[in-house]
């Protein structure tokens, strides 16, 4: 059985991740997706709108086969580690391939720029701590720089961010030596950052959610974008939980935690640097919501992602010693398709890391993850908060039936 | 002009709070009555029904000329502790008497009380350690040993907790020979922990702030207990800031803080010890309420009391080398009459501590309190949190005219 392995958010599952998948099978003619999803909190430095458990379920229904957690020690960092993390799983997973969508759609491109980079590497990290220094933002000095290089037009436009990500994924992939074949497939219709729908059946995962926050209880404008099962299973997670969540649920702890630490407690969180504690901490203290304080941080220099991964940490209390990267140690499986499950079962002895379905034989392992589920529970209000809370340890993997009677 | 002093808390300020100040005025024949009160946190280590603003109008309404905090490294603390800060402020403040109310009401029992225990110190405090290690809380072992002292009927029933305050009053005058002549009145009516009224015009605190809670919008029913004064403010505050405050509204942010922090962490927390950070972590875990928490992890062993200002505590992130207790090391005016100004216009250089009126200048000396504030307000919604917030820095000494017309 050949696996195909994807990299995912699903925040939450539309029409455009359906396609990504199929085109994934497809192209690579694997027999199974595997998928590598961040957990309750995301890269960008944000809660999910719904648990990973709800999204895992969004991923199978949607036809992945099986969905490991990306640890939280890689999904709340920058794409470099994010993508050291996500391709880790997928290699101990005994994936083939790995398939990306990307505005650039092949895979060429992604190989030749990374060759043009290493034989101009010096040169290049000299530019970007020159624009660094200038006061421009990580993302924006690697953009600049590779600008100033003066690529020709056969490579990559590293201005557009799947570009950026897909090729940390094959650089990771070069890094770990892991023998997957990276492959891109070009991103349909919406923009990555499209707040508004451009398309009667594919819209960005942003502008749903914004959707989803904006018009309350009219959740009807969604639904030529979701898959059924996605739009069935985030309209059961909100009558089940109560809302959808978001930072500002998050706010109030924040805004404590902020208020009762010292500076120096601060300062052993990871990613509070250069004197951040003390702008963090004197903003906090008349900012009524998560956006007012975001306006007020925000500077040239660092990015709104930047410091939304800064708030997280605090509000995970995520020590710089805790975020000990490298590569994943375990596969957390969130769930499965029965041809997933016969891939497992087959492959259990050839995985190339720990299996864990049961996170109470693992705790120290998965403290991080763990920690993680029970912040992410206290954004919602009393009850849901102790079900949410409960799932975590009482909730084996998410297995669903299909047609594929596999092997 | 001569002082008496009296120890505080007006959690709320009620008839027999009014009639305290009178006794000790008329029976110290003292010209002001200077009043040492708890801040936002008590010493039962629960959030003041209103803030410190509020209630030092309240005092000053009832008779009290001025006003000093009992900063929050004695307010929240056992009650000897507490003593000698509150003895410490007012001798630092120039009273020539302290005046408390107790069950016994002479002053003479408490003197031969403590004679009698200082004459079996080596005793007494080897039955408290063999009580204390029978699994029975401080409080209970203190009041055991002392029975099995056989004292004679002269002295103190120490079962009562006004009795055992007292004393606690007059042996910290005795550790600070600070000179101040100590001084009760019989308390009237109503008992220290009286839930339920017992006369028309006194009733404890207790039960007037269970009033406040169980009957909502009925207020009526405890207008005959206060002072119109203090009703008054009490309303006031409630529209002003939405509540009344209580543990509940801070047990989000408890159980946040017990969630994300270690065991280690929590073990640098002042008065968490033998473990309790685990006992106190395991069982936030699924409780949805204070009341649910604290029923969860009492024991004999431990008062409630004590588990609260545990709580407290740990909601602060007071470390256990931020409680160097000692005596006060400054006067922090909330209030003053026009009576109690020209006192203090008149004894400025005379004072004992440094007299602290606007707290940005002292940002440093008074940073628990400061904290406690912050920590307060976040009890309350949006505007109202970052209204009372603000107050902390903006709000001079309270000042009320009166007739006396002085000196």
């Amino acid at each position: 059985m050949k696996a195909v392995g994807v990299v995912v958010e699903y925040n939450p599952f539309h029409n455009g991740h359906k396609y990504h998948l199929d085109q994934a099978k497809e192209q690579s003619g694997a027999d199974i997706v595997i998928a590598v999803m961040s957990g309750n909190f995301l890269q960008r430095g944000e809660p999910a709108l719904v648990s990973k458990w709800a999204r895992a379920e969004m991923a199978l229904y949607g036809g992945a086969d099986l969905v490991f957690e990306l640890p939280y020690a890689f999904a709340a960092q920058n794409a470099d580690i994010f993508a050291d993390g996500a391709i880790s799983v997928l290699a101990a997973a005994g994936c083939e391939s790995v398939c990306f969508g990307s505005e650039a759609g092949e895979i060429d491109s992604f190989i030749s720029t990374l060759e043009f980079l290493a034989n101009h590497e010096t040169e290049f990290q000299a530019k970007i701590k020159k624009y660094n220094a200038l006061g421009y933002s990580y993302p924006k000095s690697v953009s600049l720089s590779f600008e100033a290089l003066e690529p020709d037009g056969s490579l990559l436009d590293l201005s557009k961010p799947n570009n950026i990500l897909g090729l940390q994924y094959v650089a990771a992939i070069n890094r770990h030596g892991s023998g997957l074949r990276p492959m891109t497939i070009k991103r349909k219709n919406a923009g990555y950052h499209d707040e508004h729908f451009s398309s009667e059946t594919i819209a960005s995962a942003t502008s749903i959610r914004k959707s989803l926050f904006s018009n309350g209880s009219n959740m009807e404008s969604i639904q030529s974008y979701l898959p059924r099962s996605s739009f069935h299973l985030l309209m059961r997670y909100k009558k089940h939980y109560g809302r959808f969540h978001s930072w500002e649920d998050y706010w109030p702890l924040l805004k404590y935690k902020l208020l009762q630490s010292s500076p120096e407690e601060l300062a052993t969180i990871h990613e509070v640097e250069e004197g951040l504690e003390y702008r963090l901490r004197e903003n906090s203290l008349h900012a009524t919501s998560f956006m007012e304080f975001m306006e007020k941080i925000k500077t040239k220099r660092y990015t709104w992602t930047r410091l939304q991964r800064v708030c997280l940490h605090i509000l995970m209390n995520v020590k710089r010693s805790e975020m000990q990267a490298g590569t994943a140690k375990y596969l957390r499986l969130l769930g499965m398709s029965a041809t997933g499950r016969a891939y497992l079962q087959k492959n259990k002895k050839v995985l190339g890391l720990p299996l864990v379905s049961r996170p109470s034989a693992s705790k120290d392992l998965l403290e991080l993850d763990i920690r993680a589920s029970r912040i992410y529970s206290l954004g919602l209000d009393g009850d849901s908060q102790d079900r949410l809370l409960k799932e975590e340890f009482s909730q084996p993997p998410i297995q669903i039936q299909d047609k594929k009677t596999s092997c």
